[in-house]
């Protein structure tokens, strides 16, 4: 008794207007399936990727200005910070304050800050962006007076600011290594060798391949001039898109470079740069800094995408496939509904076929 | 032959329980496939965000302590790293010890250290969380006598650990520049200009979109009080959910504020600090360091969220509204066993309708 | 007339064959939808996790090189950058360029440097990863003449490398510190106290869940020598795998350790090291610095994992159920039509069915 077939009791109606619309109705169904499974992969697992990089800067910059004189600047000093980490800050431009100690000196001037007497200003009045006043009113030059702060002194002045000082500073090359996790590859390529390596230079369409990119060429492709930039922040975007099928197997890193800042001065604050600082003691012990208003350019490795596979380590990405067909094939229990609805109310025949039934 | 129309010859049962029963439990489908695309928007794709975050701290903060006498703190040394990532640590507190350098001294007392003569220590004898003994039993103190190591010497003291010391740091501002890829939005909108930029604080209520935030603000939100917190994490979630249908085009941050480290310190181990060294040489050569044991709290950017999109770019998300569809459809595919269940199990003539089918 | 019910005419075919193909297709698909929700659990929504991460590595290393003679590595020293965050590099080993100031010297000496006289080399000259030549040729051994550069001087001489020269960096331990949002839990289980965790040390069967590590256990596990491995990258994978079904509620962090960067030297450049410098002045103002070329293992903590529920927060995850579920249910809706092809193929009475039908 259980095993009883119930099936239902069917009418043939050979007419061809209404097969037509049966049968198309269900090639739809059949063209979405195809669809969802060959163009959409929908039989596949994604998962997305866990990354690990590495920078390496390479490149010497020689400046020569009245602050500090004729310098050679080397990775150790304008690769902040020195760690290798997926994001680095490259000097390009500074406004130096070589020799600053914690005592006394005027503030810079600006409508709150000058005076004309002593009474002007307020022994221990600090607001919390500024300084804390001594209470006198000094000479900040021969025509303005200004109250007199406890600071590391001299203050930085920041308006003769030199344009992109650093120029030499777009031909360094960075170095990216990226592993990424779940599935395992390298953004360093197993055809790659040792000796390529050493001399090879990212581009499009020579070297894809080469991890070794030229800052120029990088702020370039982001549509920016490097000289022009003097601060902000720069994304090198590697978009790892892996289809690990048996058949296709395939999973390399695309680059593509992207400005992440705003340029735009409207609304724009606080363009790209950091205070660094060197701290050293005088002979008398005395502690001095020499303090770094450093521009430059932020660069940023951003690893993304996802990885698809169909049969992965013996697992088959079945409940993404039931799911995806089984919704596909649901439509298909409307077809007689549609087809029915058709039938009774377009044909010339509708009655017969109404009471048929 | 092929477009002979096949269908189910039907018995139509004018009886209006079983009726109400079958649209009801159609009614039920249809309400849920509305509550799916209405309210959980299944026919949208979605995409997690691709984030830079910058921050970059002001204010200064003023203290006087016996070990470094009057002291000004500016962001080129309270901030550490000085980067501006979306990491940054704040010090808040500290323990200086100012000049150490490599040397002989006492180790600090306690059971394992202390000494009677010589002979208690060992020359060479070190153990991996301490310091290379030389031998010999020196006074660390009048009362008391301890192996003597080679070590950065002298040895830190933290017992007298001075209560917030920078208490000014609560007024210290921070601007958080986060700009998101997929699609490109930023924090900064549209409609800020760089004077209002310059002068407000974010506030949930008179301004939700200054991205300037007081750290006293932060961690007030957070649950906590700026100064009894000396140390731990304090985590700035910024939560972009974006709803890029063409007619809702709405994609705006949310900021929320939430302590990340465990304060109850019944297993909680080594509170927010960190050590930090700034190294000097004296004129003789000789390398000497100021040891800061550097108190304060992490502010982490932790930038998260979904973008959703029903029409992007010309990409139609089909696939998912399918899905959802033709799922909630094949559940009209169970009704008429439903219906016929009941009409068989629960009528009085069920006998009637039996034999019918 | 709208609560008509409609329900198609049946036959009732009693024959073992056919009913043991329907039964056994139904069957198929009630075991698919047992094993997408008791192994799948696809009636769980999923988030990913949001994590911070914090640690803190302790230990001392003693080592005694001609460069800087005898010294006691403490964390302020070998932990860079000092800050604590999910990302630490510990010196394994160094060349160290004690005494550097910007002046001139002549270069190492290799094909392209090495000169006969004053007209080889050429005043100003400079490549991008190179220094900038003065036009002198001077001596830089007796055997040997190189052009003259000017650049941090002397010159960083890398070749003799002392092997793993600070060996007790394996007996340093790390303690993690992480906690993941959405939902709140930390690595440090609750029922870990303070006392514990002051002593205790990862142990994947003694102590599994002491959150301070080892690093030569770490490498150990990673399959890889402490002592062999100059430079690399070493990555704590912390994968949380959250059920938190009121019924499960379990939610545990499971350590793996891999090494991420590729160690066959066929394509490898740059393996592990990085420059950091430390700045002096002399008494006389002139500015110095220690080059140190640092090797080393650089430890990434990486945090990834799902979080799935059922019920959480009163949020009952329906649609990802009625999706599974509604998906295998519309294969349901093919079975009659399975059936009825077998029916009408495979049987003796194919004719008589047919005529019926």
């Amino acid at each position: 008794y259980v095993f009883d077939y119930e099936t239902p009791k069917t009418l043939v109606i050979p007419n061809i207007r209404v097969g037509c619309v049966f049968r198309f109705t269900q090639l739809l169904v059949v063209l979405y399936v195809v669809y969802v499974c060959v163009v959409q992969k929908a039989y596949q697992d994604t998962d997305s990727v866990i990354s690990t990089v590495t920078t390496k800067v390479k490149g010497f910059a020689f400046t020569n200005t009245s602050d500090i004189g004729p310098h050679l600047w080397d990775v150790a000093e304008y690769v902040i910070p020195p760690q290798g980490d997926h994001s680095f800050f490259v000097l390009t431009n500074m406004v130096v304050t070589p020799e600053q100690t914690q005592s006394r000196c005027p503030e810079l001037p600006n409508p709150s800050t000058t005076c004309v007497d002593d009474c002007d200003c307020i022994e221990g009045h600090s607001d919390p962006r500024g300084n804390i006043q001594t209470g006198l009113c000094e000479n900040y030059s021969t025509t303005v007076k200004t109250c007199e702060v406890l600071s590391w002194c001299p203050h930085e002045v920041d308006t003769k600011l030199p344009r992109a000082l650093m120029s030499a500073a777009e031909n360094f090359t960075v170095l990216i290594k990226n592993s990424i996790t779940y599935p395992k590859f390298r953004n360093i390529l197993p055809h790659i060798n040792s000796s390529y390596l050493k001399m090879c230079e990212f581009n499009r369409t020579s070297d894809p391949d080469c991890p070794i990119f030229r800052l120029k060429h990088i702020v370039a492709e982001a549509g920016e001039d490097f000289q022009d930039m003097a601060g902000g922040i720069l994304g090198i975007l590697i978009d790892w898109s892996c289809d690990l099928d048996w058949w296709a197997k395939k999973c390399f890193p695309k680059y593509s470079f992207r400005r992440l800042d705003n340029k735009h001065p409207v609304n724009n604050v606080a363009p790209g740069y950091n205070f660094f600082a060197k701290y050293y003691k005088k002979p008398d012990g005395e502690e001095t800094r020499m303090l770094i208003k450093a521009f430059g350019i932020r660069f940023n490795v951003i690893v993304f995408g996802t990885c698809v596979w169909y049969l992965q380590g013996g697992k088959f990405a079945i409940v993404p496939t039931i799911v995806n067909l089984g919704a596909a094939l649901s439509f298909l229990s409307l077809l007689p509904a549609v087809a029915d609805w058709f039938m009774l109310t377009c044909m010339k025949k509708r009655d017969l076929y109404s009471k048929q039934k």
